[in-house]
């Protein structure tokens, strides 16, 4: 993959979705049909020989990358969504915000302990929302659990959150 | 593609989001790899001497599928979103719902008019999410645009929403 090249491609947005952010857009990257078999491609080699069962996406840009990766993979796909929209019984696990407090569901009947799983987002950020992720699935006592990120806001400092030894890795560095 | 075995993958959940309503719920197709890898191979088949050169998904569940085809199509992928989701600058269309009303955005540097789209969503139901989607693609004037859906709930009768002549093909019919 061409980090570079990648990087190039993401849209910085001013002041969205509040003031005095600066939002990386990666829809520039996804509507580019190298770039996106870029990054599906570096992110399948990263994970191919990891014997993953199930793809975990985040709703829902992280249901983009998750899907091809599952695909490719030969896994299951597993949506994360918000609250309500899952249709089945669901664990939720709720999470601090800036303000409030934001809830995240999967369903029960998703992940087995048996399995190995990629849980992956578009962005680590501040990680809040991926932390949440992260003790959803360790409910389900799977084998193994892996989290990506296609970038990762190096500044944020994301990574501080998750619990020691969880193994996280991202394909672009911002 | 095996399509009874892809029908006796989806969960039919009673009174979901509403009372009265059997939603059909396709988590359970998704998350069985060869499943996903069936219905995925199928839409990459239908489409693969199409041209296309945009894969254009609805959100959120209709980003799944949206992302595998466009991948294997060598396509770029395009998202559609609910309104404040997409940073930079869009189009939106709003549509009438059972009560009141709903909108949809889209990037305005998403398409451009030598695009050969494939428009896709996970069920054609009633059709007012996807006929809005069908007229805010129409306004990037492309050289086509294929309307897909893994499921189609026939005795809805969504078509009938849908302009004159416009190519609508789904994979399953429940």
């Amino acid at each position: 993959m061409d980090a570079e090249y990648i990087k190039s491609q993401v849209r910085d947005i001013v002041d969205f979705p509040t003031k005095g952010v600066i939002f990386k857009d990666l829809t520039t990257v996804f509507k580019k049909p190298d770039a996106l078999r870029m990054v599906s491609d570096e992110l399948y080699e990263r994970y191919k020989n990891a014997g993953i069962t199930k793809v975990v996406g985040v709703e829902s840009r992280g249901f983009i990358l998750a899907s091809i990766v599952a695909y490719k993979l030969n896994a299951g796909f597993v949506p994360i969504r918000k609250p309500g929209k899952l249709p089945a019984l669901t664990w939720s696990e709720s999470y601090k915000k800036e303000y409030g407090y934001d809830t995240i569901e999967i369903h029960q009947d998703a992940i087995t302990s048996d399995d190995v799983i990629l849980l992956h987002d578009d962005v680590l950020a501040t990680g809040g929302t991926m932390v949440a992720a992260y003790h959803l699935l360790q409910g389900f006592h799977p084998k193994h659990i892996y989290i990506n990120f296609l970038t990762e806001i190096v500044m944020l400092d994301g990574r501080k959150e998750f619990p020691e030894g969880v193994e996280i890795d991202s394909l672009i560095k911002l």
